[in-house]
């Protein structure tokens, strides 16, 4: 195997999260064992005095070095680099609790790593949690992805069991009425295409059914046909399968990915499996978009009790998959 | 802890499934080891032809004691005692295939377990891995109870991980039309009611939602009704939760049984978590009746590889729960 400065490690820029949550925290805490510079060159984004206060909080050793806009990143473990363009009013620093500020703050920190990234300053990026609470008073909501069958996908990837789903948050009997061939078909080229570039040459998909055993009437007139539309494109696809099964086979090393109908189809899977380290992708902006499985986390912010573990998940995984080296074995 | 013979222990009848698949292999290996009797007290009903092949495939030593009728049952680990009415003809004994005479027999056998249930020889039932194929070669595929909301019930024991289904082989279209408040609450009196039985005081029922995060018109229209019913009767029940949120809470300790609403959501929890040992209660009897999650296996049928985890594991809690001793601590 190369080793780190060898290989050529992509720019991973990742936005704080909510300055009043435990984004700082996880943060500082992912970088500062070194291990994320093996496979990327990592830049945050956000309030430098929030990571300044998250390092107080920590007890993580490590020098800041703050930037007004993107400049070459100092790719050196004892350094975080962070751009902060003063979107957090000095002087402002919620503390687990919404603010408008911290809703508008993030906001602009989301626009600002979407824009590196169209640029090709970072080759991909990762969301820290965010706090609805705070965007919703900023009226900024809308700044989140919000996965829309057809466009993006929601993608967790829990060691071996990855997940993608066909829809989100939508109500089953929206998600019956809404199952089509060309969705499936649409979702599954999606999944290939990215998977490709991710390094996986020949991507297994498994697509799960929706009625029980995968034998109902969706199953037959949409996810069927929808299967045999992309396998006669020459993707390697099964389904629909059974959904009480496909989740296991996938843990057991059978597919790369299985594509789920519905929100709790594969969430159930993932959350009931219990894997630790579980990160997110979400699918849909022209460059790789990951995010972490766990939210703000107020009743335990500045404690030190956070658990960086989904954030440094997060932040290996974006970097290799943005340089395509694949799934890490799981 | 008091020992085995100091206890009232229940009869349980065991029928022996398909005699040509791995049933009779399973059943024999499950009771060699004496487990089974520190529970309850083991008599299987099926072909005595069959079970002796299976003492041969597997190289178990027991004595075979075959009985015409009920009779009082040996209570000896060194004796295997079975009820053989003649079902199966004499020299007809298929292996690794269906046929008809197999499913008339085992159809025979079901209503022998159902009678001596009914008549108070047999505490609780089980019913080993049966054949649809055999049993659709003898047109007597009704036999076999099949789930129907509002009045029997699947329900999965995997661990600490207990599921009813309110729905089973059912369209998760038609799952969303016939859900109501009245068959959700229902199903939570008589689990609760069973649980009781089994020994469980105070059994902590927990309810999916059916939409993602529980936040549907279904989940508040239709479940949080009948959980609010349920709970007006004193019954310690919450929910809706959210559906990916409520079978991890349930395996952490936090509930005895978890009420899914249709077959997958508790079957991808089950077979994701990826215990062994699960075991099968069919609600709806008047009296405790399970089987084994697996089927005949044919493939593997005399190979002496059949795996009887399963079997075992349904005798003795089925011994446990006949004797109200509640759950085995998991």
């Amino acid at each position: 195997m190369s080793t780190a400065s060898e290989r050529v490690r992509p720019v991973v820029g990742t936005m704080i999260g909510d300055p009043a949550g435990i984004g700082p925290e996880v943060a500082v805490r992912a970088l500062a064992g070194g291990e994320v510079h093996n496979e990327g060159i990592p830049v945050l984004v956000g309030s430098a005095a929030a990571v300044e206060r998250a390092l107080d909080f920590t007890g993580t050793k490590a020098r800041l070095r703050v930037m007004g806009k993107f400049e070459k990143p100092s790719d050196d473990p004892t350094i975080i680099d962070i751009i902060d363009t003063g979107a957090l009013p000095v002087g402002v620093l919620p503390l687990g609790e919404d603010t408008e500020a911290a809703g508008h703050a993030t906001a602009q920190w989301l626009d600002e790593l979407d824009a590196l990234a169209r640029d090709g300053a970072f080759a991909a990026t990762i969301m820290g949690p965010i706090s609805t609470g705070s965007l919703k008073l900023a009226g900024k909501l809308d700044k989140v992805i919000s996965p829309t069958p057809g466009e993006s996908y929601l993608v967790l990837l829990s060691g071996a069991l990855r997940v993608a789903h066909l829809t989100d948050h939508m109500s089953l009997r929206q998600v019956i009425d809404i199952i089509s061939s060309d969705l499936v078909a649409m979702a599954i080229a999606q999944l290939h295409e990215a998977m490709q570039s991710w390094g996986i040459a020949r991507p297994r998909i498994a697509v799960a059914g929706l009625n029980p055993h995968a034998m109902g009437d969706e199953d037959r007139l949409a996810i069927a046909p929808g299967v045999e539309a992309a396998r006669a494109r020459g993707i390697d696809v099964e389904g629909p399968i059974a959904p009480d099964s496909v989740f296991r086979h996938c843990i057991e090393g059978r597919y790369d990915m299985v594509l789920a109908m519905f929100h709790d189809q594969g969430h159930i899977a993932v959350k009931t499996w219990g894997f630790s380290g579980n990160s997110v992708i979400i699918m849909g902006p022209p460059y790789l978009h990951m995010s972490v499985a766990h939210g703000t986390a107020y009743d335990i912010v500045g404690t030190g009790k956070a658990d960086a573990a989904m954030m440094l998940s997060a932040m290996r995984t974006c970097g290799r998959l943005a340089s395509g080296r694949g799934f890490e074995q799981a």
